[in-house]
């Protein structure tokens, strides 16, 4: 049988990503504390190919994925996947796209009633020739109260639903664990959100919400200056989406920044 | 050339609905108060398959569509397009699903300042036989302030979007424009909402709905004395879906009801 | 505190459905052949609401969902958390629909290499009374061949990613497992899919889809066939969705049938 | 009543956007050979934001669009926004993303029956200072053949529907129309897809594609060689995704280039 990927190309065009997107997968992810958690994972993986092949071999890519199911994903792991990827296509880059729902166990402010909120999670592993580099994201849902709203009413304020969308690059000798990231991230709101409650908690989440009025700038520049001051973080990008419950569109703030070495 | 969808099927199976579906096309919707407007469809058309066919001839359906898209969508515009459909694929049953965005111009409540929000809005034709029935659906953004909330606070109260989603069905000697139901539901929120507004309209808009607490309960029962009380109406479908910005789900009420002759 | 919720209303309006929707969180689904594996699941969860009553306690299905999380989930497991529920929340009727993609270990066709594929599905429960009903979904995709296209042309025709979607309710003395299901509905297209395949399996796939072109007629009919004659079903509804590679749009073929008694 | 907005803030942090996203509008496109297409907006619209001072000022913005609703869209035009956008909110930096479906008017191969296929489209345009750039963007679906799957086999060959993304930018004194782009994107896959068409046209199709197999990797490096030779674009992204017929995932492959002057 005619391998045809392997045919010789004539058109002198090296590609830079070659490979699946949209592998459904559950994986397992480390624990802060101890332990790991199953995740539903979906996996886009690539390499890069020489101008003179004509194609990659796409099953390659699902092997690889297969004999994976069964370990721990981390940055660590994913970057020695790579390095098998890379051996087994004969290729100078490879690249993971991992997206998945990390629940962590809270609890709510007063009553202390356990919930899982879930947080849409990214680990995403480049590894260039000898060069790896890791980012980790994660979007974590606030409820801000608008400052304007309440200064210029007699009463009440406008809450509504907000997501701060992370992703950061830590230098590789450091660690940043998702919990972490996420508990940082949630107290930048008017409030964080709660899977469970009491009426005492919500007592709580109105009135302290009702004291701390943030604009989508207000939680972003709190961001920038949060991730600008974690000494393991060379790297980042955020952005605040506020879905405004008196409009049915949203006010957003967006920030990239390489931290100052 | 065979023409395969006629041959002979032995399986004796009839099939209710055969046809396309996500056909996005423009079309012009009739405005009230006189004129048109273009909209982006999203359609999907079927008819019933006798037993011994094999299979529908599909292109039909996108050369009535084509033919169709110079003209006004209506209830009785639909029919026609069905009876047209019938006849040319002798069927007995023949619908049509059209999905499109509706822009309402508005203003504002205090400055009167313009705005056009958009209404996810929804056409369902069915032929059957001789007998013709028809379904309008929008879904209408709210705002809703938790009464709860108000009630155990001392300050402030949790908002949040919400969307009262109605289908209905009126007798075939009345009509009911998407201008008015919308007007009709949106009144049924703590608070409408606006695509632009100064800041005295944002002071009304915060005093008012923290005036008027809502529950999904609430929302849902109003519009439902509303669609019983309406003497055109003799079906509907209600849902009201409140966006927590507590959580990161959203708190639902859903009727369903047959209004007695 | 005041109990908002337990106020009187007097509307003298009874809700059907008054709950949550989109929680999401991790759960366990039994697997055929023993064991268990974990999904990640969205819920929704409602009551009916008496006349007189101005709101349900949202916070009760949360608190009931919380506690379920260890367990395994079932038919018979819903059943009785819909018991529960019901006595919590005084309510008659309680609902739950949960939706998670179920992964299925499988091999290829020649080669024998393990893929595990994700199917979406679903579980519908509903307590009514005394009367407990259940309805199992599952999507299973599948590659279909046009027979048109095929009879028509000299060489070559078009091949696509279809969808068959089925919902069963069978009787409470029998029991369906989703693998069942989607073995025997993935076998009504040209071919199955799979998630990874060496050349051996690709030619074997591309000859023998070949050799079976189906309309999406020719799927529904098959389908409908195949759950009128399993003697445990007794209501079904099924849909074969075909994303035409020849088109931006699909075509599609849809049934509900009650199966006599 | 004070501008809350305007209050100086003291945290020193000056933010690269700040706007409103998933604005919803209908508006108007220029069409090539004369005239003008109503299509439904999504915009998102952002300026810069010094760092003394507290928040932007968002319903400007809708001011703005709703001013610009009667206007014809173009890169031109779009500058002209951003122009009077930093004057009325006294900024450096301001942006624009605008996406819509394009409807393209054409005829099938053999038949020319009339159909006019949607295109997902995008502009992109920054005023940054005195420098304004604009970005051009266009999906394009396809169908592809796989040249593996034609080369191993006796019989057939598996085609899909995949997905050419171009993003554009061409120098200031040159235009490039969207009609043009997807012409010569749409040559690339093993055939164009339809909206309509008859028998003699699917038998056209069918063979031709199967005469002209191509890998992802094909249909990238052909779009690379393509936009390289045009001389009026100077940067590029390209992307083709193949919905695999025969997994549940996709194939892709990416490539992104600054034309060297």
């Amino acid at each position: 049988v005619k391998d045809v990927q392997s045919l010789i190309d004539g058109r002198g065009v090296k590609i830079v990503r070659v490979g699946v997107k949209h592998v459904k997968m559950p994986l397992s992810v480390l624990v802060k504390g101890g332990g790991s958690r199953r995740v539903l994972g979906d996996i886009s993986l690539s390499v890069d190919l020489p101008h003179h092949f004509k194609g990659t071999h796409m099953s390659r890519f699902l092997e690889v994925l297969e004999e994976w199911g069964e370990k721990l994903v981390s940055s660590r792991e994913i970057e020695s996947l790579l390095e098998d990827l890379r051996r087994r296509l004969r290729a100078d880059r490879a690249e993971l796209w991992l997206k998945f729902t990390y629940f962590i166990p809270g609890f709510s402010p007063v009553s202390q009633l356990p919930g899982s909120p879930g947080y849409p999670s990214e680990f995403h592993g480049i590894l260039d020739g000898g060069n790896y580099s890791f980012v980790l994201g994660v979007d974590v849902p606030v409820m801000t109260l608008c400052p304007c709203s309440k200064e210029i009413s007699l009463r009440g304020a406008h809450t509504q639903r907000a997501v701060i969308r992370a992703r950061i690059r830590y230098f590789p000798d450091t660690f940043v664990w998702i919990e972490d990231l996420v508990s940082s991230l949630e107290s930048l709101g008017s409030s964080p959100i709660y899977s469970n409650f009491s009426i005492d908690d919500e007592r709580r989440i109105t009135e302290s919400s009702y004291d701390t009025p943030r604009f989508v700038e207000d939680v972003l520049r709190d961001a920038v200056l949060l991730l600008r001051s974690d000494g393991r973080i060379f790297w980042f990008e955020v952005e605040c989406e506020s879905q405004e419950s008196i409009h049915n569109h949203s006010a957003f703030a967006w920030q990239e920044e390489q931290v100052p070495g």
